[in-house]
């Protein structure tokens, strides 16, 4: 133990306003760095669970109408049971989206300030650091952005092929009614 | 030892997005606080030197100014030499404080942007003892800026009381010098 007493104390005067403040200034880039990745990892996490439930959705809906007028009305009812469960868990997943955006964005201006203000009290390393890691978080975001922006083009899609799908159901529903019309009429008369 | 294993884990489930998040904007007003700590603790010390730095130069300039006339040539330039070293000091003091000034001011719009995404990132309470905490540093700043002012305003007086007391100084040399215009005229003659 006594080896120890060899090595040089810091001096107390380097603890000036400068240095405090300096010191200061990075531990308020170090954590706003790391709420910055929670907020990235819950908007990633929640644009993920977002488009897995959309797909989800798309699935259920082309089973749907694959099987459409093949199905006993319990059936049908049992499908449409499960994709008004899987619409509400596609609106939920999208509402939880739009919380972590807002957050996202909270951390993406605080850490801009941070930046600025550690790059006024002279921590300019610490300034820097924080501009790269706001960087690799904003090209994960658009990443996930992309995702979602996919998974709503998908939505939009399969919403398009429901109503052309139900239409021709409609139609073929009709012409049927049309080639039963005379005989219901023969039997009516 | 044993005893502490009837003390329930808490569950691993807990750590959600939501919780991790509010975690991290909690560290962030809190490393934001003690910033904004630094910074007060170095303006308000700038501007208590800056003040101290002023003071002295009143009292030197008055005391130059009240044995203006009873001073040899090296005992005037001796005092002057001393006031030109304490202008230096009161501009440095000056230009301390500017740059704490702008710190502080950074410092505190980073606690406001970190007060904002506290409160988005559902750390109300962190968000509100910041706010607390902003106020406090406010009130220590208005004092502050009250005394630099004040400083401000005596460095003026004093400065009016210079040219007042030298003008009186010259115009009395020049009294004395028309009195003494007639031997000068007649030794010339």
């Amino acid at each position: 133990g006594a080896g120890f007493c060899a090595i040089p104390f810091k001096q107390a005067d380097q603890l000036t306003h400068d240095s405090l403040i300096k010191r200061a200034a990075s531990l308020v880039t170090d954590s706003s760095t790391s709420f910055l990745s929670q907020a990235t990892l819950a908007l990633i996490d929640a644009t993920t669970d977002y488009s897995k439930a959309v797909h989800t959705l798309i699935a259920l809906q082309k089973r749907y109408l694959d099987a459409l007028g093949k199905l006993s009305a319990a059936e049908e009812d049992t499908i449409w049971q499960v994709i008004i469960g899987q619409r509400a868990e596609v609106n939920d997943r999208r509402d939880e989206c739009a919380r972590f955006e807002s957050t996202w964005v909270s951390a993406a201006k605080l850490c801009e300030t941070a930046a600025e203000a550690a790059y006024v009290s002279g921590a300019e390393h610490a300034s820097i650091t924080m501009r790269t890691n706001m960087q690799v978080a904003q090209a994960q975001v658009d990443e996930a952005r992309k995702l979602s922006a996919e998974a709503e083009r998908k939505l939009a899609e399969s919403k398009v092929m429901e109503v052309e799908r139900m239409s021709q159901y409609v139609t073929s529903l009709e012409n049927k009614d049309e080639e039963e019309v005379p005989e219901a009429y023969l039997r009516e008369d």
